[in-house]
């Protein structure tokens, strides 16, 4: 609830027509071919709509296009719903794998391409859940391009 | 360079001899049975090593395994080598990622597994690299037992 | 009272109707079979409420079953009550508890287990009063669930 | 190792002789008649050593009693070993209870004891290990003198 | 008043009518049996109303009692008030006094009293106003109980 | 220990003779005609010492006055000790009350003496101890004199 | 106007005033007998009114007495308006003035003075404009109390 | 002394020989034609030194000339010296002056000026010291370009 | 959205009108003889707008000249839209270049104009695109007028 | 000077060269076939070495070529160099371009564009000095790959 003020007018209209028809992140993302994860980003105002997501979104949500249109158009302003470091303790652990493992991935990831960075704008990332006889995993995937630093 | 003064002992102990035999994080892990960052992770002082590591340490670097068992025993004081945000570029963009999609994350892996987090200690981690017709992508996939809130 | 935006929409419901039946955390505790310290978690939207919960608080706090659903769905998110380092002088002894013997501890539980963490989430506390003749005291139980960092 | 720029000069010279003797802190802690926590907040310079405990320390370590009574003499300068928010994950974990849980202690033990404080310094703590069918848990308990607010 | 929205419902209450009464805190302390800045703490929700002191400043100020007992109800929250390190000068004079001279004062209680800290719960402080020929002065006295490390 | 780096040259000079002297606070305070604070507040850089301070303290401490001209030379440069928020208890309990009573004393402060402040330049300080039946207490007064602000 | 909520509800008043007359802060002080900045200083709420300036305000600005003596009543809580670091450019080159020169200006102060501050409440200061042929020329001075530390 | 490791090898040259040769900056100055805080300025790195500045330094301070031109060679990396917000209570002042004044000082140099700054940089700035019947007053001035924002 | 209480009154009296109308800034640029930069700056409140400039929006946006005149009046109060660091993605590389190349920058501009600064007032910017096989690059443009600092 | 411990160990035996040899960077910048920014950030471990700019700037430099191959091996740590907000003022300057234009540059490139970022990685830039009858000015150009996000 105390999330809402940092988030765009499109927030709550999408998450309350999502209670509303109880649907999953899941069946919204076949509906428009994008991954979940992409889905719920939509939601918090952290991923863009194209103009078939937000007709979509329209008909399997329930909500008026035009109410999309306006409150999903224009492009995103990142990176507002969360201050750093996370407080909220799923979030955390992923900030703390970046805190521990920080050098350790940029050793390697030096080592396999050279001096540059992964991308994480020409990036996509999935989370998938996989069960075995100790339990239940949960596996997130990240996938960017390389970007070696140009010579100048 | 200026990291060494946060890092361990045991950290330029093993660079120097792995620059010196001119060996890749991969050799190694191969040598151990582990995955390159977890090898790149303990070159870092960010994860332990078991007794069979130092001494296969010891054999493919070259360095007098006494030596490696004082400066690689006891458990790990995790967390020294970053300071957040992080300022390398490379590991800058793993922290945006947190920070952009940490919600879209919670959102996903709360509607697939209920309350509770991903470990972050029963937890491991890995680097790909893929190549295609538009260039090189970095693949990172973290893997981690999902933990319920205990109901007290 | 300024406490309220950083709270969930279910929390002045709850300790509204708390203070209007005058009950006691204690009271509530024992109907739902949950530990004090959770229930008022639970209020101050830091833990889950199962469908059971929801339905006996509705009975005991006279508060209509559908409001408490509505406001109680869903999955808290957590860590938004605090700033750290905190300024409520009781939850900064907590604080500084932590910060004069967060290595003593952890040298206290590397050596009784080995490399990993109590779990704060496969976790439980509990809080009891004990009066002697220097008078009363305080005793706060952590009850964790050690795990082992993962070899990978 | 890169803390021990924090720590008093005491700190080196009780950690190594306690490698040397291959000594636990439930050992040194019989001899001391301490609690483990406390003989290891004793030796990062977070407890003051009584007279008998470096008497006692010096035999059982085999230290020079002059040497520790010139390093241990004076009163502890703590807080020192510690930058919060913690980025060491075992005590990040006690730093997430208390931030999750510090209003729900904080209201349980105001409706138990009145307007007040559990003393941080009036106060013991142990840890305790438990294990079941479940695995290990571990238990910290923390035990502090209520403290009233004066009236005046 | 941009302080209000950082205090209690009863902030406004009380001070509102006290500019409306024209009464001092030296006037209100007296009817109250308490210090003055014990009573100026009240009014900012630092310090915990007696039901007596809620009778009389019921009377004293022409507030209905049982919006008081309202407004006053519960255990005060603390901290609030104030960011650290306060902007205001009148309040910084303070917080540099512990700034430049906290070692000082650590060195000569811990000299004349021991290992352990003087309470800022089992406390009081009052305020005076001395004159001599140089002009005014004022005086501040804390009063707080001597709490000795507990051995453990 | 680790303070020590934070401190002027003069401060081990000072606090080692202090040692090996055996001398306290109040018997060096009694020599130079100083409070104990002041004399403490001088040994960590915090307060100046005038020539006669410098003389006293060669012959009471047995230093060479040549050497304490030399590293008492100068104006100290204040507020180095000590970061903020204070992590030694002790320290930190006064920082405490500044945080809690702050505007309670500036709403008492400007009732008695209107528009300005209790200056920290103009001022002294001093430590006492009470003992009762209930124990020690601490006693710490300042003394400021009080500065209006200029119309201008 | 985002400035606003952190201002005084006098600020408000006082400024839509003088844009709807038309008026200078020059033309202000001259009314006032007071100096520019000073007056801009109590239109921020940063300066106290006296009873002269604020039925001069009224006069001059056209407003009603009794709604200045309202607003205006009381004493500053200064220190709301701004932030540090600045980030309007015009403050911030102020800021960096301290910054930069700081040290420099403590020197030349001492050297003059000896040991003291230069007061910031006994204090006052005020903006020329100078113009020669390279153009114009902002001139501030700062005028304050030379404070020596007092010797206890 | 602990200021050192912030400042450039030349500031322990000049502050030593200063000391040596018992000079003022006001002496100093002098010489060089310079401003006494640009000077001081000088000698903290702040301020570069012109080819003729360090001609006259090595005269009136005795250093070899060409020890002051490779340690004054270059151009300052200013801002090193200071940590902001101050913690020494004389710089303090000067910070709280523009905490207070800022936005005031604003107010009246858009007024006076339009749309821009003062400038830092195209600036000079001097200390002079006053006395009157009620004591010293220690007055500095600021004077600096005023820069118009360029319409692009 | 969420960054709207940040802005000026006159920000979504503007961006609506823009929006309304579906002009791009390249259009209103065009109009008012200025950079696309600057225009858009104007929209966020970081830049003054000119008489002319007002009547030219008030013709091109459709928007009352008298309200342009009321919401765009004063000066602006600028640095108020961000938050450093920056967290949305593509300003935050823009702050990167800073971090990285900060000091790069100053030895070039120093080796080519000699101690001094690139003015951030007296200064214009611009953003081009250009296209090569490669793909889409953005070229931003910063030009500052050379400020010497004044020897003094 | 004390810039020197953030650097790595390459930097002085760089910097110490070109001082001997009295070079600028824009000679070394010509022998290598680079820009001088790229130059500087080389040697301040911002920017990575190819072989052939070591073999050319151990003859330009005349450091011998093992030396330069052993302390430019390896991959740069990028962000060391500097702390956020940035001390230096002429650094300081490029910051408050980003926090003031920071809106307004990427309202610019959305528009041009669509959604992404300009890439910091991707990226050269270069600075450049103009003179007219106002005096000098500073050109830096950001030239930049644009990267829009993926769809996923």
């Amino acid at each position: 609830a105390s999330l809402i003020p940092r988030l765009p007018a499109s927030s709550p209209t999408l998450f309350e027509a999502k209670k509303a028809k109880n649907l999953t992140f899941e069946a919204i993302a076949k509906e428009l071919g994008r991954e979940e994860v992409a889905v719920a980003a939509l939601f918090y105002g952290q991923a863009q709509a194209s103009p078939e997501d937000i007709q979509k979104l329209s008909q399997v949500l329930g909500i008026q296009q035009s109410t999309l249109e306006d409150q999903l158009a224009g492009i995103p302003d990142r990176g507002r719903t969360l201050d750093m470091p996370p407080r909220e303790p799923l979030i955390y652990r992923l900030f703390e794998i970046v805190q521990n493992y920080g050098y350790a991935y940029k050793a390697v990831l030096n080592e396999k391409f050279g001096d540059g960075i992964m991308s994480a704008i020409s990036f996509s990332t999935k989370v998938e859940k996989e069960t075995d006889e100790k339990g239940d995993w949960a596996v997130i995937t990240l996938r960017g391009k390389w970007l070696p630093y140009s010579r100048f």
